[in-house]
């Protein structure tokens, strides 16, 4: 599996606004997968925006270690991510759940009232199949 | 997290040819996911068909648990299951992959030259969002 840099072919891909779904492990070590917006940044490092209260929050400051898999819109082309968790922050005045909601569907994100932390994940290892596969 | 059995809309939603991303965890713990083919049979299991060769194979003989996210072509409406294998077997014939690639592309499958194996996943729990959640 091949290490960063990604090649650009790969940045430009996740860059855009695909479906996504994160993986990460319960504390009993048992693999949970979830929908998710993903937002790669230009310092290369994934932004994910959770819920506060969620369980998947919980699975993240026990075990930093999580997977993403980047689907294209024909969806044999798809890229997966391994990495891990670097920060965990509140999203004070939802600043990054909005450029999350933005990017997927041109609005803020509609729930104002929920608290967000958004987590930033450092990438260790990507690999692409499909049009994108790197042999 | 509502246990089995699922409800009908559940069931029909998971029947369809939608797209899936597996998560297992490797020897190390961490989590591993990429995307995949999925059927849901009359018996309630989840038949997925894997390369032989692979590692995520290696990954779910040494850990049976595994995670699948269902995507719907709006992607904000999702199901995630998680289970365990019960069953690795070798796809004589290759016949589960090609019931596979008929539910998704109407073709049998195209390589018949790798081994694949069939694996069997029982549901232990879903979990849906968007509008095929559950209160």
């Amino acid at each position: 599996m091949p290490d960063t840099p990604m090649p650009d072919k790969i940045v430009e891909f996740l860059r855009q606004a695909n479906p996504a779904v994160m993986a990460t492990v319960a504390a009993d070590g048992r693999p949970v997968s979830v929908a998710t917006w993903y937002l790669l940044e230009d310092d290369g490092k994934v932004l994910l925006g959770l819920d506060a209260k969620r369980a998947r929050l919980k699975h993240l400051e026990a075990d930093p270690r999580v997977a993403l898999t980047v689907l294209a819109p024909n969806w044999y082309t798809h890229v997966s991510l391994q990495g891990r968790v670097v920060s965990i922050t509140d999203d004070d005045g939802l600043r990054d759940i909005d450029r999350l909601s933005i990017h997927y569907g041109g609005q803020p994100y509609a729930n104002r009232e929920r608290p967000r932390v958004s987590v930033q994940v450092e990438i260790d290892h990507w690999h692409a199949w499909g049009e994108l596969r790197e042999e």
